[in-house]
């Protein structure tokens, strides 16, 4: 569903571009008082100052909004997600916080395999429903384009049916997100293969993957590459080969060890690497002369008491910075948009003009969506954020607390 | 406005007795499926198991809400917020994310100074309007009592002011969040006395204080005790003069540095000690046998940068540990209750029965008023939070997001 619509008086507050923004140009924001922006059938005509809006009168068959004393950005673009899910692991939490480890509760059979076992067993219609109950969440925090992944079911079935949950999403018409699915089957070893884990990644190329290509069901293709999951010899295999077949690639990479996950996304020209705590200073060159979106999900370090990843120092390196909540039932149960800013720019040393384009113009790149989203600019989709007031400093300052007042999507009004 | 109501089919989940819980007793929690609460004009009537209301009908002049998947807990008692002020102070938080110290930015004239001069300027009507909007965003996160200081006026008008919009919500008929008033002119030394704080603190019990008790305007007398703005000797001189005119003490303890802030707390039978991040060893103890209730304020914490208080060993030697949200324009822009619970059980070690309880009676007994709020029991106000599921391990595992589905103030429901 699209409108027509004029946004005026507003202080327009967005990057500019249709590729990420590297190093220091993150920071150049445009700020324009009085501003307006015009979207016809969703898509935005104009950009620039009022036109007497309110002196000359009213354009015809365009809806209006006085957006006088309140900031305009560009919709929240959440490039790593995985809001598809069934169960939830509060209990796993409460072990964690007694000090156990991730990886310790994956080895017991909980993490990944439990959520595993719950999405199984889900259904479709459970699967839907909640995953909708996440994208309004989402979409009250200002998002209106996200990034969800497979990887709870690691069977040809179940994997095919967290896309289909997507790509129902992605079509519905009063949907107030747009959803892009990525293919992960390589998120955990399933039990059928435990030990096995090169059949597990043969099985998914021979098997699965050719499938959810035939049936356009992900654009892209994202292997968690960690020590005791897949090697880095494994995911090159995979990832190789989704090329192949025409994925784009991602990365998780780097989260718990040092592993060559980010210099490996190089290597293979992935768009985007994620987490990346750990990732080395030839990992952070790497990506930058090669890029590479190092995707950044503060949440989830957070969650697991970890260092935060480098961020401030990954942008001095010329790096494009990317924000994601993560959100997903294990490591990181938030998608708190809030909650992400604040980390960035308190724990993480990004200014709040940074975090602005991680979080708009550089996840859309993430996706390889910033020729169509992640600014407001002419040509990209009318998908627009209106904060509470003026001040987008309030983004990290109101720490913890939603700033949004507004949301719109190609052009349609959605009070939050 | 009160009403009869009656809530079946709940998990009910609540801390017990009609003062604060110690130690491990704060882990002890009710947990009753099936259970029905009865509120009659407002006021606890019944608390157990259902009593047929589906099979046999319901009950006349009653309201009915059927809470089948919920957790019912006790409304959620901050007690310790500034959240009627004027003006902002998100350029500040700028700075301090470049590095500048709290008291650094506070002795070239921002912090507390320039929240004072915007409250002088605001007047009763924007102070006012602004603070109710504070109340409502509480009370969506199912906070039914809060507490609240005076403390940016810092001349007798201004201070009296604050006081009285409080007063003024406080008496609201409509009000879905209780109010309870503190007199903190003792927040900082203004322009005016600068290099007097002597002379401030006789100005304070001369001037001020006499009247705030002749009108009524404040139950509780708090003091900023730190080193560089009040010290032991002027908090200990203007709080025994506090408690002779009737008021029940409170302190900002040990935030900074380690004053002997938590030992003075006790000397004085404080109802509560605040902060506590630097605490002695001593200072604990002499909380726990004086019973003095620890509130601590994990937000603020968080976005200083700053080590937590060290909850989990309070709690362990015997301490009543509370917690609230600090919501203030400088140090702490926030009022999240859902971030607080992640801080408390990730950062400080609480379990969730632990946080809840200090969230709910110990929150009621550091504001004297565990005999009538805190828990849910037969006696006390029918103030409750009724969560979006049954498994009250969400509040800290949804790390950020609000799991409030209804708040219900003096048998008053409220959907969020």
């Amino acid at each position: 569903m699209t409108e027509n619509l004029i946004v005026f008086n507003a202080r327009l507050v967005t990057p500019q571009g249709f590729s990420a923004r590297c190093g220091k140009e993150m920071g150049e924001l445009l700020v324009m008082d009085n501003a307006t922006v015009e979207v016809t059938d969703g898509i935005i005509t104009y950009v620039g100052p009022n036109r007497g809006e309110e002196r000359d009168g009213y354009y015809q068959h365009y809806w209006h909004y006085n957006a006088r004393g309140r900031c305009v950005l560009p919709g929240f673009v959440d490039s790593h997600t995985h809001f598809v899910f069934g169960g939830e692991r509060a209990e796993e939490f409460g072990w964690r916080l007694k000090g156990e480890s991730y990886m310790s509760i994956m080895q017991r059979g909980g993490g990944i395999t439990s959520t595993m076992k719950a999405t199984r067993d889900a259904g479709y219609i459970r699967l839907r429903s909640k995953a909708e109950d996440f994208l309004k969440q989402m979409n009250h925090m200002g998002v209106t384009t996200v990034e969800g992944k497979s990887g709870y079911g690691l069977d040809k079935e179940t994997e095919l049916l967290q896309l289909k949950v997507m790509r129902s999403l992605a079509s519905d018409e009063h949907r107030r997100v747009d959803v892009v699915p990525t293919f992960l089957g390589a998120h955990a070893v399933p039990p059928e293969y435990q030990g096995r884990t090169d059949e597990y990644v043969d099985y998914l190329i021979r098997d699965v993957m050719p499938v959810v290509k035939e049936q356009g069901l992900a654009e892209f293709c994202d292997v968690f590459c960690e020590e005791g999951v897949f090697s880095i010899e494994q995911s090159r295999r995979l990832l190789a080969t989704a090329s192949d077949m025409g994925f784009v690639l991602k990365l998780h990479a780097d989260e718990i060890v040092s592993l060559g996950g980010a210099e490996l996304a190089a290597e293979l020209g992935a768009v985007s690497a994620d987490h990346l705590l750990h990732a080395s200073d030839q990992g952070i060159s790497r990506m930058a002369e090669a890029g590479v979106v190092a995707t950044l999900l503060p949440l989830t370090a957070f969650a697991l008491r970890e260092p935060y990843a480098r961020g401030r120092e990954m942008i001095d390196a010329g790096c494009a910075v990317a924000l994601a909540t993560d959100l997903n039932p294990g490591s990181c149960f938030s998608g708190s948009i809030p909650l992400t800013f604040a980390l960035a720019c308190i724990y993480m040393h990004l200014t709040v003009e940074e975090a602005i384009t991680a979080l708009t113009l550089n996840g859309a790149a993430a996706l390889r969506r910033a020729d169509r989203i992640g600014s407001i600019e002419v040509g990209k989709q009318g998908d627009m954020v209106v904060l509470m007031n003026d001040n987008f400093h309030f983004l990290p300052y109101y720490i913890g607390m939603n700033c949004v007042h507004t949301t719109i999507k190609g052009g349609v009004i959605y009070p939050t």
